[in-house]
């Protein structure tokens, strides 16, 4: 099943810029493991926020939720999912 | 997977009362059906609303969707549903 | 550039049958052609709602607003857009 | 009476890592306890966040109380209850 | 238990001077008898709203419900209840 | 006149156990004396929460601000106050 | 005692021209009255709105309310009452 | 002094065409006329929305107040204004 | 043109004593300049909040917002301004 | 295409003011050049709060965000951006 997943970034902007950059390519590294096992299919930014909006696969909510928190990110992402059902056009 | 779907009744208070004990009889009815189906689990009422709170349990989120819209009462219904993932302690 | 569109139909529940069927289907042969055209890329159903979810891609907003506003329910649509930046991930 | 528990979970993610897990090993033994005592009678993860919703039964708002705050983590927790009245279907 | 309750008066401003007239008095009639009953403790007007705020006492929120579902207003209240702890300065 | 006070306690869960206590046991001390004065007439926990609901009289707003600001726990409180107006029907 | 008074007007655009001619010009000579009283101070438009904000005084929230329902509008008006506290400075 | 203003037009689905494109012509003449005198500096749609933002100018909130109550739709229109302050960097 | 300015003060509660009344003389200060200089018309508490609500007049919203931040609590103040209309009763 | 930006600033207060106006600088450099690019249009200051309401034009959301991130106050700036559709009167 697909789900929106809403996603803000509260990494403080203290954080010194190595450890930022550390999470980001740690981050971008899950992300892509993510998207080549089926799981995270689109991927947006919010323009002028730290910010994204994602499409993704899970079996179910659990499932999203472990994919989720395995991202380095997640201790400060204020995230937003929403169940979605399939449409009749799309069957 | 189980899902929070809460439902607040917007029938309109002016409906003639034989059309609401009509719409209430069929809800009844089909809730029952529901719950034989295992689809509906749990039933509370929000105390002093015309409104309820229930515990779901479907497929998917477009089967919850098919159950719910087929609710006599689906129509008047404003319905916001959480999909709820499994707790560790509780596998 | 892609859009986010959540759309809640407020037809309201005492539309006559045949006139709600009629509008249904020139809604769904709208959308189809939307969807040939490129503009509508996916579409979910908000689970328990009478409301929708889609993905769009159009020119610009202007574009878009057309595109919308050319569904035979856009009078009964309550519709909110988000604009999605291209995530550098799927550049 | 039952009442459906919503808490978020505000631990600083800056939080050392022994300190957390000693936290949730903590709260992990009083939530069973809590079961075991038939006060906590179901618990869910919100998908995506660090949050419950919990069905507790309590013999007043008074007595839940009592048992919220007795959770180790209940200083970080941010908790909404809601009162849930019996349905007739239940009866 | 004691409870909280907020509650917006709906009736169409249109609505005959004598059906207002009729409801009010029906309106008040039940209320005192909830007030012998002591199921209603407290009533207050909200300044410049057709509004109240009330203290109620019923033994669960089940037994609230029937409470304010019997006021000859119900149909066109909008009702928001707070189920209330006793504090413990107060035992 | 009366004042419904819905009050939410800020301080910081960090708070070292000695200063919180000393905190309380000045805030409770502080509290009876309004009692004793007749400006605190019943107060509620809500449940859950570590916040208050209070039921005020005093001569004027400025008579409650200066009662509500001589607690000692008044800088880390988030008060919202509510003036009620005296309902007919308890003259 | 002082009120900030905010008033919105639903007057239904569909009102005949002369019974909201009717009705505003009996507002206007109610409201010129609760002048000549000293309980409406003030009166602002909020620009762009059919509303008010107003700076009233009465004895108490219950006085406040009379004034506010003799306003031949107040069937359809949308009030909201925040009780002021004198500051220190004017005193 | 320039003004943001944002307006949703609620004027019912159900208006007659005529009636419809008879106001929106008188709209569009009444705006032009607003452009000329320099009140409208600049209009935008809310894509998906029958809703605009505009940028006006007006010497005072109640001149921009008398513009906006000239416009023929204005019956229907829910406005909201934001005062703008002139910016250091554009004096 | 008058403005009605909302003004929470965020000040943490751990600050100085001397720093805050330090703070606490010089906005006095200031706030008797703006009162003499006719920007400062009215103030209020809110009843139970370190707040203010104030009525200003200034030029236009550019002084207004110069005025307000030339009080020495500006940094820490969260501030909102309703520009306000001249009402027609009040020509 | 052009979009509404509106940007909170949340630098602390307690950020020394040497940093401060260094900060300052460089984002008053970097909007010169984002104006003469002809990115940014417009700029307003909401009155009263450190923040700003500006007109941008951007080939698309993904190039806005490059502009909004390029600014150097943007890890402290809470921004909200909405697309805006061409109003055909201005075609």
């Amino acid at each position: 099943m697909e789900f929106l997943v809403r996603s803000e970034n509260r990494l403080p902007p203290e954080t010194p810029v190595e450890r930022r950059e550390e999470l980001r390519a740690a981050e971008r590294a899950r992300a892509m493991e993510l998207r080549q096992a089926g799981v995270l299919k689109r991927l947006w930014r919010v323009p002028g926020r730290n910010a994204t909006i994602g499409l993704y696969e899970a079996a179910d909510p659990a499932a999203l939720h472990d994919a989720l928190v395995s991202l380095p990110m997640a201790p400060w992402l204020d995230v937003h999912v929403e169940a979605l059902a399939q449409h009749p056009q799309e069957r």
